[in-house]
């Protein structure tokens, strides 16, 4: 019940002075969750999106806004390039120099992947830095948007559906074990490929087929779709051979994945990259996941905030 | 496990010659389906479809195919306008009649909707005419692939995730039942409004939210997504007001549809038509379904067939 | 949520004088969720129940309180034998005459199996007669305390986990569809034997092994317990000789029950009769239900009562 | 499908000369699950045991049994007191001396909580010792019948279902996590309260509802049963004040327990201690468990056992 959650999420929510500055879509999607909170919260940084440009904060200098905020929120990854800001919607270049100067003791500033010189620096100064893609929570919550798009993916290039389809996942991480319980929600036969005993032992808890990696073979001649979360190359030219060639690998990994693309292709078997999915195929969930990782770090930054 | 359902398959599988007869990817889909079970099993008009057109059976005439055939298993649906076979690829018409002409005494002929005066024709000279879109199983095989389309629709459409979305569900019959059972898998909230409290019973027992129509407004207000299954138009303008913007409509139902789509789009609401599903998302396990219906009914037609 | 479920239901509570007359322990859980509903409510009939026998509305007179009363609730089953109210927790005899006797014009009366001629005699003096079990939502409802207390007597009796084990059903009704749900949920492997194809569609969906009945026999051999919910002697002497002796059958359903009991000992099958166990497993449940299913009765029966 | 996991078993299925030393219940079933694998089995300390006294291994000496075997088993936990071997079945004393004495190098010895002076003096003569309360994956396993016996134990003592009652689960570790997904698939509304951020992402994913300790006392309230895991007082006098009398315990943690059970009596609310529960809810199972992981072990432990 959405009302019962909320109820308890107004309880814990920490009233601050907010500012989201920079980034994508679910920048901008955090910014109204914020707002949606009665949260007094700015935006800076979007001066070309089409909603925001005429309208918003960033009418104001940045060196304001970040002068009133307890919390400045910026993007994931913080950085485009070195040392500058990642404004997809902003015409002008905005440096985390420039941000750093004007920042001041007890303010918070989390973003995804914060250069060690940005955080020296602000530690330095006495800010509280704090990195959302070192946060665990969040992490497993990432996992959730990343495995409907893959299920999503998946719907789109299957010329069978996925319940009653044999379907193989490669790694049974936080991506492994949420995308497993969804497909058996959907219907489909799991099958999970992991090295760990206990991890055989939670898949047989959990109800999914376990597979060693030495049994891959005769599994992967039955299955329909493989998805593959291990950044590592699991599958070379014999397990290709082997898979039917209606099969296709869903490729959820980064680099350098879970096949070689140009073999695959060469044996006839798709490979759907589908990377960077929360942000894309929920922008909006995506943000307040976001959202709830900030307020439990800024209550657990304290009151000086 | 497919091995084991395939051993029970083998059991009870009618071996007979079949003759595929028009229609489109699915009966393509069938064609190979049945090649696979090592039926003895010909193909007609698909004389362009890529794949097919040089090297099958079509070469051969048709009345020579229907005479050898045990069952026929023309489209679905069977005609496309009065009187003509629905053969999307084929060059020449195929005509009833044509068909009827060649039949003789005992023969099977299955096809989705089959015109009332073939059907007496042809029960008239002892063939049996068995209509496939009058069998309940296959009605409830085929709201598989429907729902599963459904919410692939509804993945590609939606700025948040179907978990934890409040996805409502306008009846609760064969599609409504099964959308309700993947919604869950994947870790909606599901609402659905029906009207018998028997459905009410059911919905409780299987963890969905009951709703009644006369509580619709309640439920729209917070809804993330709707599937309308009722062919009726249950969403008015007073209704379509109550919902958020973000929200949109999963329309699975036939004419006259839930909701006015002009309304719809007066009011801000997005529609999404998706209809006749099976063929689209998955013709190949809509094309098994169809497979297995055809092989309970030769075996219940008998051994003179 | 608790409470949403509450604030629904508060708003189609329909405000009346309720009578409990007789009945089991159901009854007087009913009295109490009654009472807790904030309704007008009296008891009688349970004079030497330890709990009631002192304080409570049995002191006046049965005929007061029927006067007083817009809706009287008798027994499930209403009579224990020939025109005698099913009273066990009641010194004295209470027969459906006085109760009838007393009863006036729109007053309704909701008990089960209530005898034809008393419906006859209440219909003709215009009482509104109800009987509970004819109501297809009362009987959905108690398929889930059934089904729960089908899954306790396994764990009691079963030296295996239901988790991992092969659960056969015999039948798909209602029991039959609540059990296969609730077993799936612990991890069992469910199969389900029952008739006709839309049946084994619908298992195909939900994630079932449908069986014939004619290939019983194999899945006997791996069963590790049985359900039966037909009430129709479906395992002879042969199917029991291909069970496991470690293998149990839990008898859920009405006599002649699905297996003979001497035959099963002879073969060193146990059999563990579980019926009548939504009043025994859970009778606050049970109550429930009723209260439900009588406020439904209730509200269509419209404003005059 | 047990064919294929069983399929699969004999594939990796080390073929050795096991002997079953002491034990209970679970011991003896192991015994016959490796006779059913076609191992090399011998059995000894069953002497009194009535199905076991007069037909085995035990009228050999427990010496030559040693000498012959490759892998001994000894009981989970491995001594009943100091130094002496817990034989439950088995009329005279064993020691963990005479056993030792006799064994030699690269035999494999497992036992659950193998003291430390056994351990020392057998790596010392080369035997391998593996302790298996400290292998992961039997730990998890055995959260399986755990939490079916904590589910039973909750059927046979509320008055309402699992199915719709709010079932409240203290702590998210490994029973917690595999009660919560039965709970939830028997149709329980799940709640879960746990410390750290992640859990409370993986129970969000999972379709748990989070619950932080600072919040127990409103779930307190409208709780009917709590399953406690934590070996920590987590429910204080205060707490118990704000439960339903019709609530109870289910207590599944070592001492110091959840709750100090003479505050929960007179506050009026039952405990039920449930402990050492996969031995006696599913002996079979919890030896086909043990069994798996012994075969895992000598797996590992390479050829020259």
């Amino acid at each position: 019940m959405e009302q019962v959650t909320n109820l308890k999420d107004v309880l814990r929510m920490p009233h601050k002075h907010y500012l989201v500055l920079g980034g994508d879509l679910r920048s901008l999607a955090l910014y109204h969750h914020l707002l949606n909170d009665g949260q007094s919260v700015s935006l800076f940084g979007f001066d070309h999106h089409p909603d925001e440009n005429d309208k918003l904060s960033h009418k104001k200098s940045m060196q304001n806004l970040i002068n009133q905020a307890d919390v400045i929120i910026a993007p994931i990854p913080c950085t485009s390039s070195e040392a500058i800001l990642n404004t997809p919607f902003h015409t002008h270049t905005i440096t985390l120099n420039e941000i750093l100067e004007v920042m001041r003791k007890d303010q918070i500033f989390v973003a995804g992947r914060i250069p060690a010189s940005f955080e020296t620096a602000g530690t330095g100064k006495g800010i509280h830095c704090i990195d959302l893609l070192e946060q665990e929570e969040l992490a497993v919550l990432n996992a959730i948007p990343t495995a409907e798009g893959a299920i999503q993916a998946a719907m789109e290039n299957m010329k069978v559906t996925l319940h009653d389809s044999n379907a193989l996942i490669l790694g049974f991480g936080r991506i492994g074990k949420i995308l497993a319980r969804m497909l058996q929600g959907i219907g489909a036969n799991v099958f999970v490929a992991a090295r760990k005993p206990s991890d055989f032992a939670w898949m047989k808890s959990y109800g999914y087929q376990p597979v060693a990696y030495s049994q891959l073979d005769h599994q992967l001649e039955q299955a329909d779709v493989v998805f593959n979360t291990v950044p590592r190359v699991l599958l070379g030219r014999d397990h290709l051979k082997q898979m039917q060639k209606s099969c296709m690998i869903i490729e959820l990994a980064s680099k350098p994945y879970g096949v070689n693309f140009d073999t695959a292709k060469e044996e006839g078997i798709d490979v759907i990259l589908a990377s960077s999915l929360p942000g894309k195929v929920a922008p909006v969930t995506a943000a307040k996941y976001i959202k709830e990782t900030v307020y439990r770090i800024v209550n657990e930054s304290g009151g000086n905030a």
